[in-house]
């Protein structure tokens, strides 16, 4: 069996919603329960979805939906490609997101949300350690697994290597880190943001192959951030450095 | 009755960890399931604890527990202290974040943690609309429902105008905004950013009633952030620019 991200469910309207707009991948059918209210997004999905359109009775909707977020609209598609982990790190432009061990389901999908919405070029997981693009996980992206490439890896040190070989910046986020996230003078490089696991943060080898560490500063007594704020305020730091 | 904005219960590590650190509430019971895997975080709370530890059997704290993000640990206390709104903006250094109809736990709890870490200086939310301190909004808070003070308002528009009166700058946070917020100079002053509902955004009155609108810049094909993700950002530029 070819190696899969997932994403062969998706669930909610705005996940719905960019699937049919992005056209990147087959559309199997798009389940719209028969009692959802509409609204402009909804209308949209309906008339974009066209003969794979499929009203259901609310109860067939539940069965159908494997998430509690389905917001009335369930569609089966192609599974999402998988990137090819040297084009990505081989773009000029590169601004990557590793996500080393981030396990959640919704955090990944905000992760990618997110990281959509900064512009990055790709994200890279793990084979056998990373969340999948599940249909939680596809409703926090809310249509960004359409737009965003995923590669696989068999491991993050190993990979950072080839990355670091191919001139990509290697920055990992760790509440360690030295340097201010807001000093990240070298966001205009191709970059590669590294994000640990929840609570764990980044594994120690993983941690040794990063070109720099960086923290967001924290100014009040919790501690930590989530792994999907965190990856917000990164992703979007080097967004606003790359068009200022 | 009272009004309360919950907090009764608080379940999760980090969330009961902070509770017990806080010290701003009385603790009822601290629940630990005798399967949970020790780390530093539970000796921690199990010390602090002291005679309010209760071990108990994993499937009582599966019967205990509210949500299913506990991580084998759940606490009673009392509710959360209602915070006073006008000594809220009455404070000079004033860091109000305002919620116009959040109401998934989650994204509330989400934006609580960022507020934190931000500098905050507390949150308002609606007497009748708002979600409440449920448990899974304590576990996306990890801790920080017990440092930011909570307001209860009835209406959100009225309590602009009041903040207004009291030398409040009022910041919405809206994708129509016509300043970009990584330009919001004012961040120094008094001020109080207002976040709308999921999807929908700011109410009109709402709306209306900012001073000025600001948005977040989007770089991607996916047109809007999740509500806590704009709230980070939004919440550590003001704290970049107050540090800076």
């Amino acid at each position: 069996m070819a190696e899969s991200v997932g994403g062969e469910q998706v669930e909610g309207r705005r996940a719905v919603l960019e699937l049919l707009r992005a056209k990147t991948r087959a559309v199997r059918a798009v389940y719209v329960s028969r009692a959802s209210d509409s609204d402009d997004v909804l209308a949209e999905i309906e008339q974009l979805a066209g003969r794979n359109l499929k009203p259901v009775a609310p109860e067939r909707l539940e069965q159908l939906a494997r998430s509690d977020v389905h917001q009335g609209v369930v569609a089966t598609a192609a599974p999402l490609p998988v990137a090819d982990f040297d084009a990505l790190i081989a773009n000029p432009k590169a601004f990557l997101v590793v996500l080393d061990g981030v396990t959640d389901p919704r955090n990944f999908g905000a992760v990618l949300r997110s990281a959509e919405t900064a512009g990055a070029t790709g994200a890279v997981i793990t084979r056998n350690r990373s969340a999948r693009i599940t249909p939680a996980a596809a409703k926090a992206a809310a249509g960004a697994i359409e737009y965003v490439p995923i590669a696989m890896v068999g491991g993050i040190p190993a990979a950072l290597e080839r990355a670091k070989r191919a001139g990509v910046w290697c920055v990992g986020l760790d509440e360690r880190g030295d340097a201010d996230v807001f000093d990240l003078t070298l966001a205009d490089e191709p970059l590669a943001l590294v994000l640990g696991a929840e609570g764990r943060g980044l594994a120690r080898l993983t941690r040794e192959r990063c070109d720099m560490l960086v923290r967001i500063p924290m100014r009040g007594n919790v501690a930590s951030l989530n792994v999907a704020a965190a990856a917000t305020l990164a992703c979007h730091e080097i967004a606003r450095r790359r068009a200022g």
